[in-house]
């Protein structure tokens, strides 16, 4: 049986695999240096496994160009990393494997994954959201995984914002006080003084947290219709935000439609690189 | 060659056409009134012609069940216009006229038409709104109309609001000041006292109206990265409004992405019985 292989390429570290699904895998990890560097050690750790291997998927951070009429189609466009600025990724991995290279964001691996294996089995419209060091969207969209003229930027929707209550002018060094701006973990730790992870369950910060997730919810929704959202990353390990969020998005949406379910991801932390081979078998099977 | 029915049924008024495209179609309009009725004048429109009709789209106003597996798809599902609440108007029309019918909303159909013939061709994912007695929304995700749990409800996003500055409450009887509550023609009547096609050139109300749908369209961009936005409806007859929110919409972005280009469309007021014809020959040519 064909083997795939999966990259999962984050700002702070790869995570590598190659395998079958998530009862068939074997992942490393390395922290995420030079492109040179990087894109050596995952060579490595495939070369040695290279035999029966089919395809390798990327799961990258963004932005990346990802359409196929493009000149540089697989590469990362203006990201603030810069030394991985117009990198030409997927040509990279392509020409160090010898493998076809199938490429996407991050957030639509991990959907992907979710689809094939986890909370999202069985549906071709939803969205899987990540809320940590940022706020990241993706998901499918009638069966594919949603492009477009790029990809979906979910993070930076503009919600309503009541100074009065909330003075935090947001995070986002792009637009201020956008749905990231106000919500990402960083923008919890500016407000609160303490890492979300450490704010005690019953602080304020976690119904004003839910209350932002569920405007940015509630516009994901209205626009996407999607038949479940799949919610996760660091900020969301604290349980007690799911039943908040609910109610909230059910008081904002206020009988309007009938919301989809909001659900944790089941694939947990390894979401991301399995969904990357999930991709390459959903091409090169 | 096969001709194609279509009916783009409104709130107020019925449009229905025999025909295979924009340069060879008839026609004909009529008052919404019971179903009963309705569908008995679209019938006898269709039954003078029936010999060469192979098939009738419907584009419909909503909430409509467009799942294939409820057992009420293709009815009309919550309208406040009580008669038609819970209709089955796919079944009634395919009764009547004895001939297969596809059924989807309003905008998905006007969509369908300016992706075949009108200003989204060749594009896989795209934005057709609306913007007048309500704003509406809806087009195409990977080649497909956009379907999901139900379809979309893009005017219902909630958009920040500076009550300060614009003290008017919105006309949205579920959500107040979503983005149709403050945007829709008759929030601009209630706000201004005038209607919207009366108000003149170079007032303030412009400005605001270019706003909330600057703020709406970030929403929807960052959201599903359509590669075009279709924007059309009455009030977007005012021209002027096109370079006033494309200049706020990439103010707001503020260089994060780089926008799609927002026009108008080609159709004009024949997309949605149009797109009812398109949608027709795409499933049964």
């Amino acid at each position: 049986m064909a083997v795939f292989g999966g990259i999962e390429a984050g700002g702070t570290k790869f995570v590598c695999a190659i395998g079958a699904g998530p009862e068939d895998v074997e992942i490393i990890e390395f922290p995420t240096t030079t492109p040179a560097e990087t894109v050596e050690r995952a060579a490595a750790f495939f070369r040695g496994r290279a035999d029966g291997l089919a395809a390798i998927g990327i799961g990258s951070f963004g932005p990346v160009d990802l359409d196929p009429q493009s000149p540089t189609c697989g590469y990362i466009t203006d990201t603030p990393k810069e030394l991985w600025r117009h990198f030409d990724f997927a040509g990279a991995i392509r020409s160090v494997t010898g493998r076809p290279v199938v490429f996407d964001t991050d957030v639509n691996a991990a959907a992907f994954a979710e689809h094939r294996w986890g909370a999202a089995r069985g549906l071709d419209t939803f969205l899987y959201i990540t809320v940590g060091t940022g706020i990241g969207g993706g998901g499918l969209a009638n069966g594919k995984p949603m492009h477009g003229r790029m990809h979906p930027e979910m993070g930076h929707v503009r919600i309503p914002h009541d100074l009065a209550a909330d003075p935090y002018p947001g995070a986002c060094p792009y637009h201020g006080d956008c749905l990231e701006g106000l919500a990402c973990g960083p923008a919890m730790e500016a407000r609160w003084g303490v890492r979300a992870e450490n704010l005690p369950e019953g602080h304020q910060g976690w119904a004003l947290e839910a209350h932002y997730l569920a405007l940015g919810l509630v516009n994901w929704i209205c626009t996407v219709s999607p038949q479940r959202v799949v919610l996760g990353g660091g900020v969301m390990r604290r349980g007690v935000l799911y039943p908040m969020i609910r109610n909230q998005a059910a008081a904002l949406i206020h009988g309007y439609l009938d919301p989809p379910d909001i659900v944790p991801p089941s694939l947990g932390e390894r979401a991301g690189v399995l969904g990357a081979i999930a991709l390459a078998q959903s091409e090169f099977r």
